[in-house]
């Protein structure tokens, strides 16, 4: 099966590339950004950057986006009502247990957002992190839990950091960028033993990728009617990142808090169908879940081979121990492979590669060990 | 010249509804959506309601859009810079001068947010009212100024009101619900009057749709470097109310204040796509411009036939005073006309309705004199 042939062609992958390249608006307005398609890698280059799944959009999600573009000029009607709809129908919940948003990063924003008005919240120091600094920079006091030694997330610290103060504990499960899968007993725990008055918003982004999704999830536990917050997202599994569709599960009184922090009011016809289009398609995300497996495995062998440890992962990327990850970042970049660089001096000796396509990993995978004995 | 015909024609009005029809996640999840296309208003409905532009998107656009789709699977690289260095260039301004955003709707709250931290607004109190609902439900005070007898915005009593206290004086010209045009050189009397510390929050929602669009905007004090946000948005004229693109126009330190609130960040290749497309379209604007004041006449002569007096509109809306607005909905949609009800209890002498296409805009036309009579 090779659904990426069919699918790039039902458009034609080179007539967009020639049709972005001479957009009139583009050509004339911007020297930057005339030379090269918008939202496309350049041809050439290898995009292992951004926890991307380039085996999407699916058929049938392309299909779905030319099919409702027609009806672009109205706002999507009852369209964010039918996906929360499918979502909420899938685990036995509600529409009004769902929030859909601009990816998860939105519906995440509004969790911090919601709850830091009402205290402090404790995070890891190095996790998914742009919701907690949206909310930092807006005077949210964010309490940093060191990682463990083996690069782990300390739930016991984290759950010994809680005071009367905290209104929630922020938790990325498989956690972005070290791809570590907590097990479900131990957030499970961590969960049930949360007093009251603290939330606890879990960012399951990866989770379709964990080795067993369902009972890697809490959302039996939302089900139930505990006070957690589940954000997940169209961007990774599903291949629609640049589609910008994302979704939260909590209790309705919990998805009442968070609604009037959207911005996003809506969100479009175009990444709504996609969406919809997408969530049931069985035969792409066993697909795309075996290609980012493959990927997976290839980018560890090929650190283990050039002698580099690696974090075990449950995610689209993987994590390598590398001795300097900005100086690896900018020799793989020379070569036209581009990989995160580090996450801030203390991180300087971790690398995020993430799970491009076969040909662009194999890329990686023969460049990396050049570069680290070099 | 027609358009529409030939753009709905490119991927099929009919198949596209088909499809929707039997999506399985939309068929089995919600049997309140499962009955119809999502996104379209159901076939017989006149769509007067939201103020769309009913000949959107594009030939142009929906080419750019499943074009574009091929790349939805990654996050729109450089898509909002390429968008926002083009509407630079058209005003002679810097791609640091724009906030592109999911619909105009979110650089308002990013306005609305980041001036409402520093003290009050200064608002009509019939106006565009989400960003101002969105930044008082946070806690930001609004000041409402109450529109004067003829339901003009009464810019003499806005100034009076700003005090040491206030951040910010939010306009919307034209305004909605009203349609009213406030004469450019009012707005620039205002502009020039409000002191320093106060930033005027123009909405320019509805700029391409007046008598004169380069003279009834105030870009130009943006450029000479006056305190103004404007927004604009490519959900009107432009025809991609369902693509969810709007940006603000202002100096780039006001810019960088707005920016940290913003929650879409990237927005969607669909979504840009289709905004780059439209942006230099001068035929489909022309089009577009021509088919709306033609509505509009249309609604005009209509309400004034059934002895109603309407405000003078530069916008693709008419607010007609009428007996009583939730009737005349309620009536309307017992037809399948589908228009705004009243704008609160103050205001139910006054109904919007929207310039959809002229078939619809010729239902209402024809049902308004005989629901008045009754």
């Amino acid at each position: 099966m090779q659904p990426t042939v069919s699918r790039r062609s039902l458009f034609g992958i080179a007539g967009a590339t020639a049709t972005a390249l001479t957009l009139p608006v583009t050509a004339r307005a911007a020297t930057t950004t005339a030379t090269k398609a918008p939202f496309a890698p350049p041809p050439g280059t290898a995009m292992l950057m951004r926890n991307e799944n380039p085996y999407g959009p699916s058929p049938a999600a392309l299909k779905a986006i030319a099919e409702h573009a027609a009806h672009g000029c109205y706002y999507a009607n009852g369209g964010e009502q039918a996906l929360a709809a499918a979502i909420a129908q899938r685990h036995g919940l509600t529409p009004a247990h769902i929030l859909i948003g601009a990816g998860s990063n939105e519906v995440l924003n509004c969790a911090t957002m919601a709850l830091g008005q009402k205290g402090s919240i404790v995070a890891s120091d190095l996790t998914f992190d742009p919701p907690l600094r949206y909310a930092e920079g807006k005077g949210v006091p964010i309490a940093r839990v060191p990682l463990k030694p083996d690069m782990s997330q300390d739930l016991e610290r984290m759950s010994a950091s809680v005071t009367a103060g905290t209104s929630a504990v922020h938790l990325c499960n498989p956690n972005n960028p070290t791809g570590r899968l907590i097990p479900a007993s131990d957030v499970r725990a961590l969960a049930a033993a949360l007093p009251a008055h603290v939330t606890l918003i879990l960012d399951e982004a990866y989770n379709e990728l964990t080795p067993d999704p369902a009972a890697n999830t809490l959302i039996d536990r939302v089900k139930a009617g505990d006070n957690i917050i589940i954000a997940r997202t169209f961007s990774k599994i599903y291949g629609l990142a640049g589609m910008r569709v994302g979704y939260a599960i909590a209790r309705p009184d919990l998805i009442a808090k968070l609604k009037p922090w959207s911005m996003s009011v809506g969100n479009s016809t175009a990444g709504l169908a996609a969406a919809m289009a997408t969530y049931d398609d069985a035969e792409f995300l066993a697909f795309s879940r075996a290609k980012i497996i493959e990927a997976r495995q290839m980018l560890t062998e090929a650190a283990t081979k050039a002698g580099l440890e690696t974090l075990p992962s449950a995610t689209n990327f993987v994590y390598v121990k590398v001795p300097d990850a900005d100086r690896l970042q900018k020799a793989l970049q020379a070569q036209n492979i581009m990989i995160r660089g580090s996450y801030g001096p203390k991180w300087n000796e971790w690398s995020r590669v993430s799970c491009g396509k076969m040909e662009d990993v194999a890329r990686y995978a023969e460049a990396l060990p050049v570069l680290v004995r070099a």
